[in-house]
C-alpha cells in the first residue's frame, strides 16, 4: 500500500472536529496536526483523535516539509490569507463552505493554486453523500432527460447567524449540490433573490433565490430560519422523469417518478386544444437503494484521488467559486428589492491555465 | 322558515355542476335554472339535480322576475359581460374566480354592484373549508400574534392550461387564502414573479411570487404543473406561534406550532452574541380538531346571509379584486424578468360608496 | 353489444345506493327495480338513479321473468333466506359480505347455487380495487416469491356495532383480500383469536386474529374500532420480495421491496454463525403505477362475465365460504381464550360438482 | 460536590461501549476499569474512553474495594454467575436486558440483591427516553385515563440471532416500556404467543404477543426481522384520551388525542341501538414538546440516585423478572400452539424482604 498522505486540520471549532476525526480513520490520510489559536481548544481535539501535534501559529505549522495539505475550517472570512499561505507554502488546501467571504478573493484563491499546480478543494460535503453521487450519476446518465426545473427547500428552527444571512449560511449547500450534479455545472448569467428580515434580527432569516438556467429551464432556492417543522427537499424535474430527494427520509430518500407532462406539437385550431396536444404519463415509481458510507469519508478520499492523480477533484475551487459568484450576485438583487443581478463570469483564468 | 332564495347557474362545463348540485341540497336556496350555450350540456346537468329549467339565452334567463341571483361558473373572459348583464337585471351574483381577466374590468364590475346596492361575491371556495376558516380564526384571535412569512405551495401533476399560465391558474387559491386570513387582507404595495416554460408550452409552468408584506414580513408562493408529487402546503409563521396546513394529510391538516424564535434586544459587544440576543422556544404542537362540512355548503350559506342580512360577504367583489391586482402585476413582473412590479391600489370607488 | 342483464336491488340502506348506482351506469347492467321493506327509502332511492320500480314484496319481485340477477345489501342475518329465495326462482346472486352469520348457512347457499347451475357471488369489494388486483397479479407472477407472512391492521375510530364483535365487522376485509391474493386461497387449518371489550360494549372491540399458512408461514390481522388513527396497512413478506399497501397513502399505495433476508445452507459449528449464514438484500424499491378505476365498477363486470361465461367469477360463494369458516372459528378461539380452533374445510359438495 | 461512585463495564462487545462512553463522562460516575476475556477489545474499549484500568479475570476486578458497582454487557446466559459474584462481592449491579436466560436464575439474582439490600437494576434503556419517560408521567397523571389497549409494533429488517429467536431479541423493549408506564407495572396472569419460522431458520423470526390486562384491557406485541420497512410505534388507548408513539417521527414522536367513543349505558330496546349508546369525541391533537438528552445518560443517573438514596431504581431487578416471567410464558405459548401460558408470579420473597 502507498504512503499515506499527511494533513493537518486548521480551526478546532465547529466543524474541524468532524474534519479531524474523518482524516484520522482515513485509509488515505495521516492527520498530524491541529491549528487554532486557542491551544485548549486544539489540544482537547488533539487528545480526541489520538495525539496528534498542537499549533497555534499557522506559519510554524506550514513551515512542516512533511505536511501535504491543510483543511480549514475557520470562519469564511479568514479563508482568503489562511488558503493563500497554505498555497504559497505548497500545501494542498481542503477548505469550508463558503470558499471565501467575496467572489474576488475566492478568485485569487482558485488562480493561486492553479499557478502553483496544487488542489484547492472545496468542502461541499453534502455532494459527497450517497444520495447525491446517485442524483449526479443518474442525472448522467439521462435518466432525468433535460432539466426542466429545480426546486431546494432547506428550512428549519435555525440559529440567526451573527455576521451571514440565511442566503449565505444554508443556501450553499443547495447551490453546490445544484453545481454538482447539472452536467456543466451551475452557470447562470443572473440570479434575483428575495429575503425578509421581520424579527428585526437585522439580516435576512427567509430567503428565495430564483435562477435561470438554460432553455428556459429554472431553479429555486427556499431557505429559512424560522420554520418550526423541518424540512430539507430537492425535486429536479426532467424531461424524461422526475427525482424526489427527500432528506428526512431515510426509508426513501430518493423516489424517481417515470411520469410527467408530454406536450406534442401545438395544433392550432383544434376546439379542445388540451386532448390534442398534452399527454400524461403515470408510470411507476422508483427508489434506488442507496450504499451507506459516510460523506466525509468520500470527501476525503477524493481529495487524496486529486492530488494523487493530479486532477481537479469534483468539488475544486472553481465550484466553490461559481457558488460565491451566485451568492454575491444575490446580496446585489437583495439590496435592489429582488431585481436580477447579474452573476459574474465564474469563467477564469485557471480555467484556461488548468 | 324563511322563504328561499332563487339561483340559476350559469356554465354547465367543469364547475358548473359543484355548484349547481350545492345550491339545489341548500337550506337557503332553490335552484330554479341551469343555462349554458350548449343546451345538451344545460339538459343534462338540469336532469341530474331535479328536472330544473334550461336556457340557452342568458337574457331570457334573466329576464325572469322570481329570480334573486346567479352563479358565474363560465371562463374567466366571459366573467365581465355576464356579471354586468346580471347586476343590470338586479341580480345578485356569485362568480367562480378569478373574478375577471383584468383588473380594469373586476374593477367595472364592483362598482357597478355597489353602486346598484347588489352582493357581488367571488367564489373562493377554499376560504370556506373548515381549515382555512379555523386559520382566520386563530390569527384574529392574535394566536399567531404578528405575521412574519406566508410560504405557500401548490404544486401537482397538472393540465397544462390552454389559456391561462400556472401563476392565473392555481395561485388565485393561495392569494384568496392569504387575503382572507390576513386581518387587513392582500394589499402589497409591490409584487415579484418568477416563472419558467421549460417545455414550450407556451405559457409559465412552473411559478414563484413574493409578496413583501407590513412590518418586513414576507409571503412566497410557489406553484407547478409539472411536479409529479402533489404538495398543497401553507406555513404561516407569526411571533407567537407558527401554523402549518397540510391539506393532503387528512388525519392532521392543521398542526400548530409553539415554538420559536424570540430575539431580544442587540446587545452590541458582547463576546458571543447568538446567545446573549436569541432564544428558542420548543414548545407543545397542537392540532385543533376541525368540523367537518362541505366548503360549498358554507359558502352559499354565505351568499345567502350576506343578501339577506344587506352586508358584504366575507369574499366580496373587491377580495375577489385584490387577488386580481396582484396577478396583473405578477404577469407584468413575470414580462419584466422578475423585478417588482408595483400593485394598483386595491382601494376602490366602491369602498368609499359602500 | 349485447343485450344488457338485468339486475334488482334488494336493500336500501348503506351500501345499496352504492350497488344501485354502480348497476345503473354500468355497461354490462340495467337496473330494473329496488326492493326494501321500507317503501320510502326504496322510493328515494329509485329516484336517485332513474326511476326505477320499487318493490317492498320480494316473492314479487322474483317472480319477474326478465330479471336476470338481485344484489343483495340486507344485514347479514337475512342474506341465508333471500339468497335462496333468489336461486330458487334461478336469479344469480350478489351478495354482500359476509357471506351469511354461520358457516352451515353459506355452505347451503353455495350448495343450491351449485345445483342449479347459477352464479353466486361475495361482494368483496377491496378485492377489485386497483392496489389488490395487482398484487394478486404480482403474487401469481411470482414477483414475491413463496409468501412467508402476511400481516394487515385495519384500525380507526369506528362505530360500535350492535350485533357484531370488531372480527365480524371489520376482518371480512382483510380475510376475503388475503384469500383473494394467495394462488390457492385462504385454507388455513386453524385459527386463534384474541379479542378485548374494555369498554363494556358487549362484544370485542379490539381483535387480533393469528393464521398459520403453509410451510411455516403466517397470517395476522389487527382490527380496531377504538383507534384514533386510521391504519389500513398490508404488509406481506416473500422469499423474493416484499409488498406493502398502505391504503391511505394515495401517491404510492403500493411498494415493493427487493430487500430481505437470505438464509444460506446452515454450517453448523462455525465461530460466527450469523456471518455465515445470513446474508442481507438491501435492494431497490417499487412503486407500480396502478390504473384508476372504481372497484364496484369493475366488481358489476366480473358478475356479468361470470353469468356470461359460465364461470365461477373470482370471489365467488365459496371464498365467501372460506372467509366464513374462518370467521366462525375465530368466535370460538375467542370462546376459548384464545386457544387455536379447528377451521371447517371449506372443501365442499359444490367444488366436487361444479 | 459529592464523591463520584466508582463503576466498571463488563463486557466491551456490542453494547459495552455504549455504556463505557456513557459512565464516562456522567457526573456521577467515575469509569474506572473494562473488564472483557478479550483483552485485545478491552484494551481498545479502554482508550477510547480515556485510558482506564483492563481486566481479563472477573475475580481480580471484583477485588477491587474502591468499586462500587459494575454494568454487565455480556450474553443473557452469562448474566447468572456474573450478577451473584457481583453481589457477593457487594457491587451494585446493571445489567444489559434481559435480565437473565431462565426466570429462576433471574428470580435467584433479584433475592440474593434483596438479602444483601444491594441494588440491582436492568438497563431497560428505552425507560430512559424522553418520549417515554413523558408517557409514563402522562398516565401516572391520568390523562389518559384507565388504560383500554396497548398495541405495540416492532418491526425491521432484523439480523436473525444465533441463540434467541425474535420475541427474546425485540420484545424484551415492548414489555420494560409496558411495565415501566403502567402505573402497576405489567403482571398479566397469562400470556399468548404466536410465531412463524418461515425461512427454516430454527427459530421464530416473526413473533406475537397477546397479554391480558385488568380489567379487560389487552396489550399486544408485534416483533419481525423480516420487515424491510422500519416501524416502532405504540398506540396505548385510554378511556380519556389515546396517544401514539412513533419513535421514528423525530419531529413528532408523541401525539395525545382527545377524541374516542364513550358508552352510554345501554337502553335495551330502542329502534337504533347506535346512536342511543354511543358519541364520539373528535377533540385536538397534542404533542408535547420532549427535552432532549441521551436516555443513557439518565439511566446512569437513576442507578446512582438509587445507591444513593437507598431506593429501588426505577428499572430494578423485579422489573427485569417480570418482563422475564413473561417472556418464559411467551415460549411455553408458542411451544403449544399458541395457546395461553400462565405467567409465574412476579410478587417474589424480594418483595417481602425489601
Amino acid at each position: 500500500m502507498a504512503e499515506k498522505l499527511r494533513i493537518a486540520v486548521v480551526g478546532a471549532g465547529y466543524w474541524g472536529p468532524n474534519l479531524a476525526r474523518n482524516f484520522s480513520t482515513s485509509a488515505d490520510w495521516e492527520l498530524v496536526a491541529i491549528c487554532d489559536l486557542d491551544r485548549e481548544r486544539a489540544e482537547g481535539l488533539a487528545a480526541r483523535v489520538g495525539r496528534v501535534e498542537v499549533y497555534t501559529d499557522l506559519a510554524e505549522l506550514l513551515a512542516r516539509a512533511d505536511l501535504d495539505a491543510i483543511a480549514i475550517a475557520t470562519p469564511a472570512r479568514t479563508h482568503h490569507p489562511i488558503v493563500l499561505a497554505g498555497l504559497r507554502a505548497g500545501k494542498h488546501v481542503l477548505v469550508e463552505k463558503p470558499l471565501a467571504d467575496t467572489r474576488a478573493r475566492g478568485l485569487e484563491m482558485v488562480e493561486e493554486a492553479a499557478a502553483r499546480g496544487l488542489v484547492l478543494m472545496a468542502d461541499h460535503t453534502y455532494c459527497y453523500t450517497p444520495a447525491v453521487l446517485k442524483i449526479r450519476e443518474l442525472i448522467a446518465d439521462g435518466q432525468l432527460g433535460d432539466i426542466l426545473f429545480i426546486d431546494s427547500v432547506r428550512i428549519n428552527l435555525g440559529l440567526i447567524q451573527p455576521d451571514v444571512d440565511v442566503l449565505w449560511d444554508l443556501a450553499p449547500h443547495d447551490l453546490s449540490i445544484i453545481d454538482f450534479v447539472l452536467p456543466d455545472g451551475l452557470r447562470p448569467k443572473s440570479v434575483s433573490a428575495h429575503g425578509a428580515d421581520p424579527l428585526g434580527a437585522g439580516r435576512a432569516c427567509v430567503g428565495y433565490l430564483t435562477i435561470p438556467l438554460d432553455k428556459g429551464a429554472i431553479a429555486h432556492v427556499h431557505v429559512n430560519w424560522l420554520s418550526p417543522t423541518k424540512i430539507r427537499r430537492m425535486v429536479i424535474g426532467g424531461t424524461e422523469r422526475t427525482l424526489v430527494w427527500d432528506d428526512l427520509n431515510p426509508q426513501q430518500r430518493l423516489s424517481v417518478y417515470d411520469r410527467g407532462v408530454d406536450l406534442a406539437q401545438q395544433s392550432v385550431d383544434t376546439v379542445d386544444r388540451r386532448s390534442s396536444t398534452i399527454s400524461y404519463r403515470l408510470g411507476d415509481t422508483w427508489s434506488p437503494a442507496l450504499p451507506e458510507h459516510e460523506a466525509l469519508g468520500a470527501m476525503a478520499a477524493e481529495f487524496a484521488a486529486s492530488i494523487t492523480d493530479g486532477r481537479a477533484p469534483r468539488t475544486d475551487g472553481r465550484a466553490g467559486l461559481r457558488v460565491l459568484s451566485v451568492l454575491e450576485a444575490a446580496t446585489r438583487s437583495l439590496e435592489d428589492s429582488g431585481n436580477a443581478a447579474s452573476v459574474e463570469g465564474a469563467a477564469t483564468r485557471a480555467e484556461v491555465v488548468r
